[in-house]
């Protein structure tokens, strides 16, 4: 028979992302709906080795659904990843009487979850939060379709002024190592060509590309790349080749930024984070341990934190395809 | 062997939503990727019967991935109910070499669509597209998720004034048969119960709900209500039954009518039209006829146009649970 | 010489507005900039009876300028009409030190604020915080253009579904005795016609402009009211009356609504409030009191409460001629 | 007597602004108002010498008050500052019967349009359209009220992120010449500093401004950068100076970029724009010539053309006192 849970902590590590607000309100009353208490940990593991925790109670959690950012502040910590640091922050939550743990972050947050849980057998729930797409176990983590939406918004405003000018636009968006956001951003916002982590376009058929949009009679071009891009050029250099290659194109470059982290999330994250929140407290009620909520097949599943922190996404190809098509 | 398809005449009928055009320009382009000619019909059936048609290519779509609404116009045609009717649309799609139809667009649409086929033996493709998100086989229509995001966005400013002056809000949204969109932008909005066509809740639980919500300590409140919530009254009426009931609310109605099918697409209805304009065009030059293209489990898929006009979607009682808990 | 202040409490009276939030912000910061002290006065003059009073430092208004509504609530106050109630409301402020007084609001809050400085010779300014634009000695109220913006949003919203069905839209919008919005955004949204409470149109009028709209070959017509409109018909028997006359039409209404009072202000509003917040507190500083702050010319000017009150603010006829010319 | 007006020519030059759309439509509608013809001349004073022209009556210029861009296009022609170039472009209009140009745009595009009026005695009339507001004689330049929205909406987004990490954000902004941008927006945005061409704050204030900032509590930082500014080093050299002095910041740089020249135009620039454009033609009407419509003291107003490329506007001052009284 699994331990009764009486008293849930709450954090968020790592990168911020929307809907991470709304997953900490659904934690929170999720527990209050069970009559358990719920801590809120400042600043991730940081937080949890200072002992700098919070009692919430769901008029805490009031107003929060459609806020960017988290109210829990997020950090790195390297004090955690040393036995030292994890010890003093076991017991800081045993001296708060906390008895499980929802970790809501990306892959770091999950491995320094299930380390903690191996080394102390505390109960850990892991909720996926961060825009870029790129967890095991999961169509989508949170704050990722909110990007996505906030991109399409800000290449947009681009087109207006790129179209006035005839111009050509290499726009960079977020991911280091997957391609999701400037793939599915990059089909909503209608780019010529997309270059992604995943897949080598080439230098020579991204010219082919361009010379042929120019051909077609399209007044004005934009190409998303991914930070992470196989093309093994940055964004400046991409502009410096095109400018040499094709002179008759006048290049610019748009670098979003941090900017695709924030803003209210989109209703789909809202409503994804309030799910996955439910569930991660649930599991915990039952017993459970060490999994991952995460959304298959548009419902709430587990998966554990293990494969979720091994398991690599993948895009979808059929994608590739889609994008290819619709720059005809 | 399928016979050959030279020319897709492509329309949009019934009530428009965003994400159409999209999906218009999806079908040109597709068409034009396959050297296959393209004819836009204006105004659904009733464009069909009076023989308004355009030649589209790749160029006339530039530019409408982002708008809302559809640059075909949609109408809704009595003529195309009766055999003349149709009959004349057939000779106009012949006369004009057209030997295939993607059609956009909800229940009626399809029924239309269907209806043509068995009667001339005529190439039909459905792509569901409504913001109501009531077509079996596909677990998102075209226009949907906009319609969500810009439901939260309005339910965010009431709450605004709402929280500034402790008030309660019934605000109405669309759904006539179908709590989708009150189901899923209540939880998204952070409403207090949400009234929907499939469950009735009664005015009893209601009354309980407002009262338990107010001893909380909660500022303010939100009730969607679907417009067909089976409730048995309208948005006007439970204000004045509220008012009779619960003198210490002082309660205030919004409806939020049309622009609720307005704007523009969000980056998923954009990608998801995009891919269902793909298989639709590829489906029928596969020899295909007489299924919707839909999104099941995150995958493009077929499914027969008269199950998709018979099939009834469901709402995710999870979510109902989810919605319980989190206005705790 | 002027007696020196050394505590202001600031408060939120009457309808609330974006912008409200950045007025409270900005006077919390004046004070603290001048090292005074500043006490935030929850839900207007029925807090101040109360004594619901809240010490607020520069920091208690962190991350509040981009936010609608009001933090300090607002509510209307029926008690402080009574001498009574009036009397227990100074005796609160005495007992808290509290020497002077920022009241932000429209004109119901001015009329207290003078009522209560002419009976305690109470130092009292006033900022301006309506959507409707309609006190005098200000071109600009806080939550004006925000609310301009917020109309015109969803008017093209509204417009988008209107043109895909060859539509009429009666839209009405806030504004009981001032068509301030209504022009501004009618002309913005590209109305065809615009009904405000200074001007009688006439029934015969908007006919002739609809039948001469649709003959000019225009798809579609959105016609924007005032609340207060002075045809005598509301917008649901407007579109009676367009039905029974203009049957060629299909006629659709929509009203804003609440909706119109919320969401994140706009540049404009948070620059307006900031700078109104200054000169408020710093003009109690100087010793200056019963003016209300307002921009005129594009300057910070003062304007006596009792003129604020009593001036009666005009339309830009010039907007009525543009808006003419604009529906050609 | 002024020779009667029977044809107008519209174009819009330089970097295009939102509100140029609205702009265009007024100019159209009013000559067909006051029955004169129109004729839109694309991509600038390049279109005009190549007689890239096309004729335009009110419909043309449906659904456009919202867009941003120009449907003109713009672009910078070197053939125009030859007198070849400039006779050229004057025989196209002789040979098209036009006989008056209304050139939106900036100062590069009134010096243009001021040399053809003196060269060909060829009636023009400017309206100021960029993002920038640096142009003399006009309160508010088309475009720049939408800039400011879209400049504090992503810095809204980008303080989500600052504040979930305690981070510090260099924004640069558009503005080489002028900070109007900057200051406008970074007092909408609460910035803590704002760095400007017109102002030289200094190496040394800047860093005790952001320590003073750390001391008084504040979890993150964002400092507002025109791209002018006077401090002398750019925004990335900015972030080094500072990671070197001020350790316990960790540093961000976003720019912002062309994003700020799209999108929709706020209800202010699509209202500014009808009336400037009413009033340019009418202008024109009346035998004016060599003018710029523009907004002073919220009225439109005509300054000569020499004096709105000469002149040369200034900050508003005490905007720079309210900044650094709002970082209190």
């Amino acid at each position: 028979m699994p331990k009764t849970i009486k008293k849930v902590g709450v954090l968020t590590s790592g990168g911020d992302s929307p809907g991470m607000n709304a997953a900490i309100r659904s934690v929170v009353r999720t527990c209050a709906y069970h009559n358990i208490e719920c801590i809120g940990i400042y600043r991730g593991y940081q937080g949890m080795i200072e002992g700098d925790f919070k009692e919430m109670g769901p008029r805490s959690v009031n107003n929060i659904v459609n806020k960017g950012g988290t109210i829990l502040k997020s950090a790195r910590s390297t004090e955690f990843r040393t036995p030292e640091g994890r010890k003093k922050a076991h017991e800081n939550l045993i001296k708060a009487g906390i008895d499980a743990l929802v970790v809501i972050g990306g892959d770091g947050t999950f491995t320094g979850g299930l380390l903690f849980n191996s080394e102390f057998d505390f109960p850990v729930m892991g909720i996926p939060g961060t825009i870029d797409n790129d967890i095991f176990g999961t169509s989508h983590t949170l704050g990722y379709d909110t990007a996505l939406n906030t991109v399409v918004d800000v290449i947009d405003k681009i087109r207006d002024t790129a179209s006035s000018h005839n111009r050509l636009f290499f726009v960079e968006v977020m991911g280091r190592d997957a391609g999701h956001i400037a793939l599915n951003a990059g089909i909503g916002a209608g780019a010529e060509e997309i270059l992604i982590p995943e897949e080598d376009l080439g230098l020579e058929r991204l010219l082919e590309s361009l010379q042929k949009s120019k051909a077609s009679g399209k007044s004005s071009s934009i190409v998303v790349i991914a930070e992470g891009d196989k093309i093994g050029k940055n964004v400046f250099e991409l502009k410096d080749y095109v400018d040499a290659n094709l002179p008759e194109y006048d290049v610019r470059v748009s670098v979003l930024g941090h900017m695709q982290r924030g803003g209210s999330p989109s209703c789909f994250d809202r409503v994804l984070a309030s799910r996955l929140g439910v569930k991660a407290v649930e599991s915990l009620i039952e017993g459970k341990s060490s999994y991952m909520v995460g959304l298959q097949n548009d419902k709430v599943t587990l998966t554990p934190l293990e494969q979720a922190i091994k398991g690599k996404t993948e895009i979808d190809r059929e994608l590739l395809r889609v994008s290819d098509i619709m720059s005809t």
